[in-house]
């Protein structure tokens, strides 16, 4: 789910700043077409099931299929996603669903934007063959009585943006493993690998379903999509667009702060997290809300110990901060030390 | 998962009296061979891939696997199920597992018996293929800091069983839903439908089971073999080894007290389930834990209203007695009206 249910800015976008998603998604060319919009559950596994058929006709022996899991409203990340799918896999098929259970605002639900049109066309020009957009009832049948059994996140979905979002990671792996559920082609002629693409911008989105497929041991991989930054540094997002030219000059705290830890990881230096919250406490314009290092796999913050030596595996750096009222995250991959 | 997690009796088995679970398993037969015993999840997919592989040699197209769960300790209750999933599919595959997620007490989990060579010879006499029999580090690696996603049956584990054991249903949703992704044959050399089979004797489990499949769409359909009774009436069980003829004879007022909510269903007749408890009440070696009819999908009670009426929708009487010293559980679906 990308992004998560913070409501996204509308406005226009100012063009060539190179700081905004929507500058790079691509409209629907010329002679390009929009992929099949499904709203039944029944409708979408047949029509995936259809499409496992084709690829077998066209020769292939066992195809892969990469799902794209979105709320709408699409931007030039989900484009990256939708692209990264179409790059590596023989199908691809997004889904399109502003999903109840992981907003805790019930007006933030309701103002989210719904903009199913667009969103076909946003897929259409990535060569997306498959849309599915199905309704809250028939995702979940009975809600808010249903669903009864859900996937609960534990302490991984309690802590960073969790931990002001109770529920919020449940409700986003509980959707998402009935979208893998509903994607895993079992109808289909032929068996089919079960590919699903997260942005590594929500990180913790992204180590939470990872360690979901693992902890269920549900068979589809993971594949995580490179954020993409300013070449002032700064990750880009829809939000940016509400910045003004000193909050867009004041948001390069973050990333200047995780920089400063992935430096130290790389040389295998001590890893100085108070020094890197400074950098933002410095800025007038921001406000931290927090930056922490975490192992890449629990999202438990590393010990004093596991800061000061070599890092002995793969860490992740997140912050969150505000700047000019708008709540910007960022987050980088800290590199084990060499062996 | 059957039986749930209680430690059975291993005292030696009274034959001929018709009211145990052991007289109804096979003994190995000559000729028979025990399945191919797996212990890594690797091993497991690539063995179930491979007996894909073999069925669609044989001429089929999209084989069907049924999963038998079990936690070993085998009886002729496991028996019945592997018989049914024998005669339903073209692979069977069981798993024994004790799974630590669903134990309450630590010494209950250290005290239930493994006898993993006894269970291997009752699955072969019924036909089993494979059996899948992981260690706790295997299925939960880093146990017990792991699995930190979990499936958790909310208010349906909460209630009748559930009540005086927390985490326990969440525990079997969790390794269930395991269990499926591992049996979802993905890498086998043709598509293949799973179906999971559980016994309705554990009737609470059945529904939550059911539910997670739905409410998670996942695709398994889940199979439900049917309860076995004594001529009597008594739902066979491995722990009435444990009682004596006055006990045999006091337990029977489980069944009784079902029965007359089922008449009263079939014919239409508003539902007593206080005069049903006063039937168990009035047993002296009996004393009740609960007896309860509830919604067959959600496992709510039904409403005062709901019970005067003639059903609209499938029913299911439930109740837990303890009988010199047993605590037994029994019981059975009430028909809807007809329409």
């Amino acid at each position: 789910m990308t992004p998560l249910d913070r409501v996204p800015d509308r406005t226009p976008v100012p063009t060539g700043t190179g700081l905004t998603l929507e500058d790079t998604a691509r409209p629907l060319a010329a002679g390009q077409t929009r992929p099949q919009i499904t709203t039944t559950k029944a409708e979408f596994r047949a029509a995936l099931a259809e499409c496992v058929g084709q690829a077998v006709q066209d020769g292939l022996e066992a195809p892969t299929v990469g799902l794209v899991p979105t709320m709408g409203a699409l931007h030039g990340g989900h484009a990256a996603l939708a692209r990264q799918a179409r790059a590596e896999n023989d199908i691809v098929v997004a889904s399109v669903f502003v999903n109840p259970l992981q907003f805790g605002d019930p007006s933030d639900l309701e103002h989210y934007p719904r903009t199913l049109e667009a969103d076909a066309d946003l897929l259409g020009a990535e060569g997306c063959d498959l849309v599915f957009a199905p309704s809250v009832e028939e995702m979940y049948p009975g809600y808010p009585d249903g669903p009864i059994i859900r996937v609960c996140s534990g302490r991984m979905g309690a802590v960073l943006e969790g931990a002001s979002r109770p529920g919020h990671f449940d409700g986003v792996c509980t959707v998402v493993v009935k979208l893998w559920g509903l994607a895993l082609p079992v109808d289909a002629p032929a068996p089919a690998r079960l590919r699903s693409y997260f942005g590594q911008k929500d990180a913790q989105q992204l180590a939470i379903l990872r360690r979901t497929a693992q902890d269920l041991d549900l068979p589809v991989e993971i594949r995580p999509v490179a954020l993409v930054r300013s070449p002032e540094g700064l990750a880009l997002s829809s939000r940016n667009t509400r910045l003004d030219s000193a909050g867009l000059d004041a948001a390069l705290v973050l990333s200047r702060a995780l920089q400063s830890l992935r430096d130290a990881a790389e040389a295998e230096r001590p890893l100085d997290v108070k020094a890197a919250r400074r950098i933002i406490e410095a800025e007038p314009l921001a406000s931290l809300d927090y930056l922490e290092v975490v192992d890449h796999d629990t999202l438990e913050p590393l010990t004093a110990d596991q800061l000061t030596a070599p890092l002995q595996r793969e860490a992740l750096a997140l912050v969150a901060a505000t700047v000019q009222p708008v709540r910007l995250i960022d987050n980088m991959i800290l590199p084990a030390a060499a062996a």
